[in-house]
Parts: C-alpha cells; structure tokens; sequence
C-alpha cells in the first residue's frame, strides 16, 4: 500500500513541522525540538502541570491532546519508540509552575526507563513530580492479577482528561496523583485487529492475520494478539470484548462506566458505532450505568485496522472529572 | 479484508443506534427514523434552522456535525445514496423555528432532486426555506467554469460552520443564504486516492488503483477518479493539488485562506500533517495567508485511502464566522 510520505526516515520530524504549522495558535515550540507546550498553559494561579509523552504513531495520541484541560507538555518520540529521559525531562520542566509536575504514561519498558529517568533529575532540580503508569490492558494482565506488566492502551486518555480537569480544579499534585491512579486501576482495555499496521520504513505488515481470523489482545505498537480467533460479526466480537472487559467487575454490583471505543486507524466510523451499539446494549443488560461513552479515532496505531474498547469504572469524583469538556477537537 | 459488520443491509440502521445509544445527551430522534435533531436547537430568540443531510459512510459528515453552532437537523440516507424527499421535509419541520430553515446539501443529482421536492413541499407547508449546494470539486468543474455539474467535497463542511455561526448570530434567512452562497463558490476542493473504499454489501474495491499509481479528481462516492498518475513523494502530491487548487486564485492579489485536510478514511493523520507541512510553506511562499486550518478524518468515504484538500478564500466577515467555536467533538 502507498504510504503519503516523503523519507520513511523524516515522517516524525515533517509531521510534527506540519502540526506545529496547523496549531501554533494552541502549541507552543520549545528549546527541544520533540517538546511542545500548551500556549496559555501558565493560569494567574499556578497549578499542577500535566506532562504525557511517548513514540509516535498514535495520532491523535500524544501530541493531539495538548489542549486546555488536558496535557500541558508533551515528549515525542520516534515511531513506536519512547521519548529519551532528556525529552521527558525537558517536558517536566516546562510544565512546571511551582505546584509540581504529573507525569502520564504507558506501561512499556523503555518509556518506564526514561521516565524513571527523567522524574529521578527532575527532583535534582528540584521540580515535585510524580509519575502514572497507565496499565489497563487485561490481555497481559496475568493471571494472579498483577498489572506490572499490563501494556497501556486507549485508557490513558482518559486518564488525562481526569488529570487535565482535576488540575484546572486546583487539586495539589499528591490529589491528583491519587486520582489518576485509582482511575487506573478502575480502568481496562483490549485491542483487537483485522490487519497489522504498516511501518513507513518497513513498508510491510508488523504481522500477519490469517485470512478470515482476528487477533485479540494486540498492543498499541503493531505486536500481534495473544490469541486469534475466526472472524465473526459485530455483535459476537462485542460479546467477546465484554467477557473479558466485564470478567472484573463482581456481578451485581451498582456500578457505572466511561466507555470508549477508538479506532486503530484504518476502520471506519460506521463499524465502530455499529460495535458500541451492542456494547451499550450489553451494559444495560447487565444493569451498569454508562456514565459517558467516546466513539471515534483516539488512540490509533498507524492504519491498523481494528479496534480497542476500554471501560473505566467510575465513582462520583471520577464522573465529574470526566465530564469537565476539554478545548473542541474541531479547532 | 473483513469488516466488523452484522448484515450488510444492515449497517445504515445499526449505526445510528449506536450513534443515538452514545450521543442522546445531544441530540434527540424525531418521528422519522431517519431524521435527528440538536437537543437544545431552540433557543429562547427563534433563529434560522439549519439542515442537512446526505448519504451514510462519511462519517462524522453528516450526522456527526449535529452539534452546537452547525447543524439542527439531519436527514440520513442509505449507503453513499440520499435520503428522500420525505426525509428532507421531516428534517426541514423539524428545524423550523419560524425564522426560515437553510438546507445545506451535496450537488449530486439525486440529492438535488430530494431537496428539490422537500423544499417545494415545505413551502406548501409554510415554511420560508431555501437551499444552497456544495460544488467544491475543481476535477469537475467545466472547462468554462461553469459548475452547475462540480460535486460536492470535504467544503460542506465549512459552510456548516458558517451557517450555524451566523444562524447563532441572529442573522436572517436571506443573509445566511446569501453568505453560504458566497462562502461556496469561493470554495475549491480535490479528492486523491491510493486505494479505493470497500462497500460492505459488496466486498470487494468499488474501483482498482493500478499499483504505483494514484487517482486525482476522485468523488466521496467510491466513484474513480478523473486522471491517474504515477504515486509520487507527499511533497509533490501537495504540489500538484495546490497548483489545481490555486489556479483559481488571481496571482499576487491579498488573499487568505481556510484549509482543510481531511483524510478519506484510513489514511493515517501522520500522513495528513505531512502534506499539511507542504500546503502550509506553498501557501506562505504564494503570499497567502492561512486563516485557519484543519487536519483530520472531516468528511470521509468508508475506508478509502487518500485524501481531500479544500480552501476557501477568505473575506471579514467569512473569517470571522468560521472562527467561531462549535461545539467540542471530543464529548
């Protein structure tokens, strides 16, 4: 498939030269080139900054949510592949406004390394920060229940709206750190795949979904699924996402959710409202209250076709974070 | 490649369950099946209605912009076919606040038809209501310039923008009219395409790009395009749509412009930002101010690969309008 690039190895840079140009009314360059700040960010009275960063890749994840209520800086990395320490740390600081820094983001190797980094020279500077590590994939969670080891899918960004809002609120750092944890732990997600996605400088699918089959539990940087399964429709693959998302909640509790189901790039908007039309029926039956639902492209991998359905527990305090209306997508 | 349907005859129906289960806070179904409107739409001043309507798999378009500041009323159609008469009227009754409704709608024949019938019908009715027809496409403009036979592209979408932002204003039926006709023919829009959009009560490709190759002047209907050329860098994919695009515009003479980028479906938004880098230095270096611009999925065509350029020349009062918020698409 033709890809609409120039240089497989320039489509960061020229992407991101090409955002800067589109938003430089919202987005502000810094002195690192791979740093971008929200313009306004700095409110009469400082709050907590907000920082997310990771590989590119994902429109409209990160850089996209670099708006009022949601991320204040964010660190951008090449494809598939986390920003460096140095990256993370010059995000943290230009969040900075004295009140402390969070920083939001996936469970992966090399992004935990870096911003593990990056938070330990942070603190050497003397910046109070703290870091998320959003976990919420149940196709690695194991089988004890541990999360360590749990990639991040699409939950993370409603872990920023949560953060984004409870900072506009004025929450201290130690608050909305609390926050976004327990919405963490409230929150779980699987991704299922019809096609890999094609890496520019590859050119050639990640991996190979048999003709006919879907991979369920894939990750968010073209990996395949754990387990594959023959197609079927919608309606059965909805089932099949709710078995596994709902196997967490005890039965019979009063409960309500925040839905989201994202596109993963290349599958249409019709195929993902015709999926979240027996998710939302599934709900009902089961008695739990959908407190909010987002349909659309969220968090994507390239042009993979599928989709992630994520399910975010919610309490009273979590529910009013999420409805706080972060700045228009539509521009 | 499959698709996560139920039933092909299906899909229209079952996707606007879903649309309705996830956006009943914002809009509201009506008599008619087909027919949804803004909650909210009347406002305590009666202001012109707003209405239109199209064929479904363009999502967000049509349904989508049933949002604060654009659309009242939308009709829906079947797959990439227009809705009828019947349903035209119903979304036109349904928008009426006695201040005159505004149909925005595609030039396609069929549609033209329908909006024809539906307006004559409302007029019996008693309602003051005229229509105005998107015809961006410069592929399909006459050689003479006469463009009684241009389609309709991604352009719709910024004269909902208008419309609903001087509707909002207070202004009349005959000012919105007439500034929606302006704001049209200063409007030009081309379609490309690397890989034609699958029908799903098909199956298979409506159209086959040659391997190498792209299509130039496609429509949002999976129909061909009108030249084929060889695929080429993003940059000089930018150069040939903006000299296409440009040709319209006097050389030298003060212009600004809004532009839209807006990806067919499942083209990655990393590839948009990169043509978006060159449309933005082609503009700056033809001295043309950009007004504003959006990159994203705006008006699509199922899950074609490729893209849609539209400018439209400024002027005051158009600039203004269009700068006006709409509603978040975020949620």
């Amino acid at each position: 498939m033709p890809k609409m690039i120039n240089n497989p190895q320039r489509v960061v840079d020229e992407m991101l030269h090409g955002f800067y140009k589109c938003h430089s009314d919202r987005i502000a360059k810094t002195r690192h080139p791979r740093v971008f700040v929200r313009r306004g960010r700095k409110s009469r009275t400082p709050r907590v900054g907000i920082v997310s960063g990771g590989g590119t890749g994902h429109l409209p994840a990160f850089i996209g949510y670099v708006r009022k209520g949601m991320i204040d800086a964010v660190a951008v990395g090449n494809l598939f592949e986390a920003p460096s320490a140095e990256v993370f740390l010059e995000a943290i600081r230009q969040a900075d406004q004295g009140e402390g820094v969070l920083c939001i983001h996936g469970n992966y190797p090399l992004d935990n390394r870096c911003v593990g980094e990056a938070v330990r020279l942070a603190r050497l500077e003397g910046i109070r920060v703290e870091h998320v590590c959003a976990n919420d994939d149940v196709a690695t969670i194991a089988e004890d229940g541990d999360r360590s080891a749990s990639r991040g899918l699409a939950g993370e960004v409603l872990l920023w709206k949560i953060a984004g809002a409870a900072s506009m609120a004025g929450k201290s750092l130690e608050e909305i750190t609390d926050l976004c944890r327990r919405a963490n732990l409230n929150t779980r997600s699987i991704g299922v795949a019809f096609a890999a996605c094609i890496r520019p400088e590859v050119g050639v699918p990640n991996f190979e979904v048999v003709e006919g089959t879907m991979e369920f539990g894939i990750g968010h940087h073209g990996d395949p699924g754990l387990s594959s399964y023959k197609m079927r429709p919608a309606n059965e693959i909805a089932d099949l996402i709710m078995e596994k998302l709902l196997a967490v909640y005890p039965e019979g509790e009063e409960a309500s959710v925040t839905v989201m189901v994202s596109g993963l790039g290349a599958t249409t908007q019709m195929e993902l409202y015709i999926l979240y039309n027996r998710i939302a029926d599934i709900l009902k039956a089961r008695g739990i209250r959908t407190s909010q639902s987002f349909v659309g492209n969220y968090f994507t991998s390239l042009d993979m076709q599928g989709v992630s359905v994520t399910l975010m527990k919610m309490d009273e305090e979590l529910e009013r974070l999420v409805a706080v209306d972060a700045e228009s997508l539509l521009g």
